[in-house]
């Protein structure tokens, strides 16, 4: 196997996140790159719905994703096996990525030829939803087997994000999942979130949200 | 509906949880009681687990349930709703328990007639891990849709617990999870730790996790 792009992240010693994620915003701004942060559970299907949108877009977009995680390189050799520029982040047991860390990661990723660079945060409902990461699209994924009173429980990340992803919609006949109270939810944390039932598995529902996602970086850059 | 009984928990001043967390299992064993700490990602299926457990142990074990939750008495009310004891503890956005913060649960909680007091700790793979509660079991959740990898990528918290429950087994014919992969990556981590697969929806395993639990409670009380 080649050997894996691996940055280790430093601890932010700035005490203004906010501030430095829109310093951050201006600067991606400046350079025509759109940054997604994708949040979610573990095993929520993060990696998969970043290889679905990917087949969905396919050349409209040019995407590379910086993979965030305790340990492993795991998902960073899946986006290189399908042939995704990646790095792999090392957040050292921290629980979440800010601005700073970003702009870390960002400085040590080729961006010069991408439109748009999604961070694969920590799999973590919590702690990722309190730190803004100076991106400008943010996305938390729900999927099916975790049930569909997520957003009473951890309303806060469902407050920030853009639009929602309820992944594994193929395992809806299994598992107990009211998709309609789910969406219903969703909105009293958020009404103008977008909500996206999607399967990685059969790439069910990417076409509308690869459409989003385009239209969400070409507004970026014709407000420039 | 009843008013349910709700505990703001207040942020610990102290700074050696190491110490305190011992200095509670020595107050809890002094009064027989055990304390099990449950951890997961959110939608891993804590709730119904507890409930599973409970059916599986019967009237051998008196157990009462504290569920911490950033926001809502969603799982309270369940526990409640099937007859048992329970307090929910609401953690105002912080994404782990510490040993004072249980402790404080536990004053609130009457304990007296109970065996076993189970934590669902917020719904999370890295912080609650981190945290030593006090509890003298410590369990984790992984379930099947969550994938086989998680032992590689969240370590800390299998290298922390007593047991793993592998819950929604009954799932398996509709995901891609390797079980004996998934078993090896878990030993990896921690070679003692047992192993449990389970289905709470199935009632399948909780059997020899209640004999297993049991057995805890008991060894621990002989050794008074």
């Amino acid at each position: 196997m080649a050997p894996m792009n691996i940055l280790d992240l430093k601890k932010t010693i700035l005490d203004n996140n906010d501030q430095d994620a829109d310093v951050l915003r201006s600067e991606t701004k400046a350079r025509g790159l759109s940054y997604l942060n994708l949040m979610s559970s573990p095993g929520s299907g993060k990696t998969s719905c970043i290889l679905a949108l990917k087949r969905a877009v396919g050349d409209r977009l040019r995407i590379g994703v910086m993979e965030a995680d305790i340990d492993s390189d795991v998902d960073a050799r899946t986006m290189e096996d399908n042939g995704i520029p990646s790095i792999q982040l090392h957040t050292g047991g921290m629980c979440h990525l800010d601005a700073d860390m970003s702009r870390q990661a960002l400085r040590s990723f080729p961006t010069k030829d991408l439109d748009l660079v999604i961070l694969e945060n920590v799999g973590n409902l919590v702690c990722p939803a309190e730190f803004d990461t100076g991106a400008d699209i943010n996305v938390v994924i729900l999927s099916v087997p975790e049930g569909d009173d997520k957003p009473l429980k951890y309303p806060l990340v469902f407050t920030r994000c853009d639009a929602v992803l309820i992944n594994k919609l193929d395992a809806l006949p299994v598992f107990d999942f009211d998709l309609e109270k789910c969406e219903k939810w969703i909105r009293m944390r958020n009404p103008s979130i977008r909500i996206f039932p999607v399967s990685a598995k059969t790439g069910e529902g990417f076409d509308p949200f690869g459409k989003w996602v385009i239209e969400k970086v070409r507004n970026r850059n014709e407000s420039n």
